[in-house]
């Protein structure tokens, strides 16, 4: 076994705190990277807090996860010892449904392995995720990240990047779309830059108007404040979709009515209660909410191309381990712009 | 003015009595016809009690409505006295909308004008519906009864036919999908019909096992309680698509979860509260909730002409006008098989 070392939660809802664990040997399809950076997703803090559910304990949090490698197995292809890679929400899955034949292996039938806070595919070793030195993981979902990218700022992409640059991809959101992005936080400003790179009209859609010179800097088109009921109405039966990222409890159905004809409520995020959806929202515009979730393997390395090509990463924060609680209070009040990522060199 | 007789409620939550009241002249674009028969719609109840908000009394129900041409106006082009037409949900649309435009008046972004309890493009006159003896509609809100149906039997295919044709037609539903209808009333069993007709693995889904023979008649290829908590596992993510008729307030969380990833849950019926809606029935595999209201005049009559085509038109159960409040109190305790059809003759 190889040992490393991490932050972990050694119980639920409690601070986070210096661990020593063990990986797996580097099988023949295994590589071995050592981590240098690794974003903070609000989803780590959900689930350090059991909000979802009993998580596996200790945990070692995060799943946008980027390094160098350091071995690979003995009938690994694709990579060799020095290449820039990552690994993000995945680790493994069945392989063999038909979602992971498409390279849908987030929807995989049979269960897929997350990077932490899951097991692996002999259901039950449990995994550990990237606030840690090093990581073991199969060749099929380790990235390949280009070499022109900041390597700090493309952590987020594996997590943030994907579920937003996904729903838009699969919902062929381009040129002659009007947008609309609904939270402006670490997904919400990935949302806003994909967005405008695929050629839509980018409009953010904030509560406050404190938002809005930001919101112009990632490169929106407009503007609006949706406590202004003026400019509210202005929006109405506006936009051909919206990307929903926000995670805390809102009114779905305020957001539906500035959608045309057929238009597309995307949730990406998932607040903790219900929506109250009402049918009347819908039919009259024979309009749609969706869900998506992550990415899979093909369409992840395809962003990190695509990003690569158009020059983009996230807006990052680089903290230091041991500020992790700093980090995750800022995330609380939606303080930070737009992802915090830890430098691994300071576990 | 024409004078027109009609079975009307005077004011709102009052019994239906009957009523003079006039219908304007024929105009040089209008068609004046006898009606014949006309069906008995869950939302006629629902607007005669205010339900979904102030209504425009004395109303007049019905938008079911079948019967035969008795005058044309100078400059109509499609019908002659003695044709047999129909007239569905909608009476008249701004014509100059985008959504016009495209045949999809029921979506006019101007406002559509409803057959009863609604007002004409005028934004003012008041419309009255076909539980009465004649009626006056412009020719392009018309539509040809093709005369191989059974006329009393194809009026519920104005709004129960055409409200789930049209999505079942939008989504292309057919060939190799897996159809779940829910709720076998005056809408579900013109979805199993048209499900079959199109091709699909139809299954209906049902609370109790009393209507699997009535399903299977209807043409349902299956048949699944879904008290029962062993027949309900056997379909977890079983279905391409469900179609929602119910109107009553239901568990929309447990039916998504009968849907594969991408599959897709289609409302139309309105319960009268808000969805409670989790996120995370959704995201998990990209699934979507739609709406869809009736359907547009050029789609409404290629239903027809389909109906015409391979035999289909719904199951009634004929009633004399002086019974509608009978088969109100049968049609709320979901005792009707499957719409009720006034004979318009018995006035």
């Amino acid at each position: 076994m190889i040992k490393a070392k991490a932050y972990a939660a050694l119980q639920p809802k409690t601070q986070l705190v210096p661990w020593n664990f063990e990986r797996r040997e580097v099988g023949h399809k295994d590589v071995k990277f050592d981590i240098l950076y690794c974003g903070v997703c609000h989803s780590d803090l959900h689930q350090i807090n059991d909000d979802w559910g009993p998580g596996i304990f200790p945990m070692v949090p995060g799943h946008e996860i980027i390094g160098k490698v350091s071995q690979v197995g003995s009938q690994v292809t694709r990579f060799k010892v020095g290449d820039l890679v990552g690994t993000g929400c995945l680790v493994d899955s069945c392989r063999t449904c038909e979602n992971c034949k498409q390279g849908l292996e987030q929807y995989c039938l049979n269960g897929h392995s997350q990077t932490y806070n899951g097991i692996e595919q002999d259901k039950k070793t449990p995994t550990y995720g990237g606030y840690s030195d090093k990581i073991v993981v199969h060749e099929d979902f380790v990235l390949r990240i280009p070499d022109k990218l900041d390597l700090a700022a493309t952590a987020p992409l594996l997590c943030a990047g994907i579920t937003t640059y996904s729903p838009l991809r699969h919902w062929k959101v381009g040129k002659g779309h009007k947008l609309a992005v609904l939270g402006l936080g670490g997904l919400g400003h990935m949302a806003v830059k994909f967005g405008v790179a695929f050629g839509a009209e980018v409009t953010v859609l904030s509560t406050s108007a404190t938002k809005e010179n930001d919101a112009k800097k990632l490169g929106a088109h407009k503007f609006v404040v949706t406590k202004d009921e003026k400019q509210l109405k202005s929006v109405y039966g506006y936009f051909d979709f919206i990307i929903d990222t926000v995670s805390a409890p809102h009114d779905i159905n305020m957001y539906i009515a500035l959608l045309k004809t057929d238009g597309v409520h995307i949730c990406v995020g998932a607040p903790p209660t219900p929506y109250q959806l009402a049918a009347f929202s819908l039919i009259p515009g024979r309009k749609s909410i969706v869900g998506s979730m992550i990415g899979g393997l093909p369409e992840t390395q395809e962003m990190l191309d695509f990003c690569a090509a158009h020059d983009i990463v996230s807006d990052i924060e680089m903290i230091n381990m041991k500020d992790i609680h700093k980090a995750y209070e800022r995330m609380n009040k939606g303080d930070v712009r737009y992802r915090f990522v830890i430098d691994i060199a300071t576990l």
